[in-house]
């Protein structure tokens, strides 16, 4: 399979390990936004938040809650941002997925990613009826 | 409590729900970056990241998970961004921990929050021994 990420699970491909367990393993961002910014991935290839298992993905979550830990108390980091991007139209760009756990400081230069605006309460139910729906 | 999104767990501050069960709630944001803008939340509360139990935080996932397949496939959306921010620094303004599940579209204006640079080996190696220490 030519992904980078099963790659880096079976060690074809090297990377900075921080810790690996029988379901998941998370490693160094090598372009990272911040100090610290590593990755958290199941070992089993799945695409997408669409595509995981719901279990694999609560241990992930479960992973990357340990990471955001350490790094805080390892690194004195101020906050901590977890983000997970499913599909091209979201920034994914390794198809295996991944939670970005990302250290924040005070001085940093992470943006926050949306403009809040205020929605118009029909539009919001609207939405909300759809969604519903679709659960 | 002075908890705003306990208020809203408790419909004491109205919100416009997409679905809760017994250990969640999801409802729109009222200031979305996007059409289909979400949170989810457990019913408890936890503060952040660091703080929730990671069974409810592993009950969370799987709802976000939940509303981000139901938001595509309800409003065509192109991907979806899960974000999670712990602490001011993080973006974080309430604290009751809560994920951003955030539908993509190809013509959105939603950016990168960080800015990706590659990094020198020594400090990945050098951070990552540090967190490593402390999980």
């Amino acid at each position: 399979m030519d992904c980078i990420f099963c790659g880096i699970v079976s060690g074809a491909i090297p990377s900075t390990r921080i810790y690996e367990d029988e379901g998941a393993i998370a490693f160094m961002d090598i372009n990272p936004g911040t100090r610290g910014h590593a990755l958290v991935i199941p070992r089993s290839h799945f695409r997408d938040i669409h595509d995981i298992d719901p279990e694999v993905l609560a241990h992930v979550a479960k992973v990357a809650q340990r990471v955001a830990g350490a790094a805080r108390t390892a690194l004195a980091a101020d906050g901590v941002n977890l983000v997970q991007s499913s599909g091209a139209a979201a920034f994914q760009s390794v198809f295996h997925i991944h939670f970005h756990v990302i250290p924040r400081y005070e001085d940093d230069d992470v943006r926050l990613p949306w403009c809040p605006r205020p929605a118009d309460p029909a539009d919001l139910r609207a939405q909300a009826e759809k969604i519903r729906g679709a659960m």
